[in-house]
């Protein structure tokens, strides 16, 4: 997997100072899903973690919800994305494995997903539908209540969110060498880490991290919250529902229609996470607010 | 179009303080782009200047290059994306316009895109080709090279860049007030702003400036510097290719292969762009160097 990070030459100016060095830069490369030999999707992500990665997405995509649904992922020896060849195949190493497109075989009696218009873009950071419609259809697809004993929701307390960012960024190893990766992380409700992935995209480290506990047979994370590290967008927001994830939080700030998702399916999404500073925008039921004094 | 903001109610914790107030979210919506009434792509957006992201959209995918290959652009009155109708129907107004459907009309003559899957996933965030293949695609499909006048290239000085992020900051209107948007500004050689726009989608700030530009005649930008708030990923330096233009400067990091398209096709690459300090990645002979001190 080593490809993590890359070097490039760099011709550092400061303060009117001009230096040639290298520089190390996140990777990034485009990687292609295909189910059962068929091309699904393509993502440019960080290379590592692809076997999590694809079989994250298909949860996300309502394909996958339990281990038992997923027959195995292979890498596709000798396949080059996008069905080009001829100078290229050459270039990569003679129809050598490229790492970059793998195949995901689902178990048998699981369907094969359309491979339609909606679902194609739909994969990337639409969601394919107007507003309204997304919603119902995250309703439909999702396997799961976001609390399995909705009379004892998972609570988690505000001092226990607060100290969340820090360990995100303590357990970030690729941020520090390179400024450019979003991080996504896993933690119960007292805090502890349970995952963390960093990638170019923050989608994702999202669905790296669901599909590693796809692969443990952890799925629905009905306990656990999930941290990312900039901002909560629609996507997020709806890849945290479909994986069972009742609370999400954000150091940046939401979307309008994040929110809308988070009120509709009864998540917890709390943005703008920094010091003892945070805003709740859904799912409130989950905040442990009795200690907090209650004002305006 | 005033659908920039949105406001819901948030809970807000202060140092142990809890209360309830609204707040001002960045709006996010999905965007579904027709190109002579056939479904081409959707993407989750910030509302306004939609025919402009369309358009902007369409130079980044090389169906667009000048402003006669545009016959018109209009919102699909009744359209409801995603070809779901039903209860959504009446919920939406009764088959009444949503404005998240644009029809792109093209010129006579101008080739209608392929909807094939490439193409479909290539729009949102991915290039829909591996590594090496995806630089011969953005190679083949630019109208035009980065310089009309290979012999006099733009250049712009170190400390004109250093200018940039402030002047982008201060442009920024809605940032201020939802803290959740991304921003990309066109400027001149010599740091005069051009255009600047703001989005929940990176990628879409950028096609909506070169939207604006293909529709006013003012592509290729030749001369222009392309600024983005956040980091410069492999499509938004494929984006600056297809506009034509030869600066893109960006606050954070570069990834890796945004560095290697941008030594492929001579684009000035600029990341960590902070106070007087700057790494330049790629195209260093646009970066008036002369009169700083070259050491180690």
């Amino acid at each position: 997997m080593g490809r993590v990070t890359e070097r490039r030459r760099v011709i550092r100016i400061r303060d009117g100072a001009v230096s040639t060095r290298p520089d190390t830069l996140v990777a990034e490369e485009p990687m292609e899903i295909r189910v059962g030999g068929k091309p699904l999707a393509i993502t440019m992500r960080t290379p590592g973690d692809d076997f999590a990665l694809a079989a994250g997405f298909l949860v996300s995509e309502g394909v996958l919800a339990s281990a038992g649904e997923l027959a195995n992922i292979v890498y596709c020896a000798g396949a080059t994305s996008g069905g080009t060849a001829g100078p290229d195949e050459a270039e990569s190493g003679g129809g050598g494995n490229s790492y970059n497109v793998v195949d995901v075989r689902l178990a048998d009696g699981v369907p094969v997903p359309d491979i339609s218009l909606e679902r194609n873009v739909y994969t990337t950071s639409s969601c394919g539908l107007c507003g309204k419609a997304s919603l119902d259809a995250v309703r439909t697809t999702a396997r799961w209540a976001l609390d399995t004993s909705p009379d004892t929701p998972v609570r988690i307390a505000p001092e226990t969110l607060s100290a969340l960012p820090d360990r995100l960024r303590a357990a970030q190893r690729v941020f520090e060498r390179t400024g450019g990766l979003h991080a996504a992380a896993l933690f119960t409700a007292d805090g502890e880490l349970l995952d963390i992935r960093e990638d170019v995209g923050r989608h994702n480290a999202v669905d790296k991290i669901v599909g590693r506990a796809l692969q443990q047979g952890r799925l629905p994370l009905s306990s656990a919250v999930l941290m990312v590290s900039g901002r909560a967008s629609f996507e997020l927001a709806q890849k945290a529902v479909m994986a069972g994830i009742p609370v999400l939080a954000a150091v940046s700030a939401p979307s309008s229609l994040a929110v809308d998702l988070a009120v509709e399916t009864g998540l917890t999404l709390v943005g703008f996470l920094r010091g003892s500073s945070m805003n709740v925008y859904a799912g409130e039921h989950r905040i442990a607010l009795d200690a907090a004094a209650t004002t305006g």
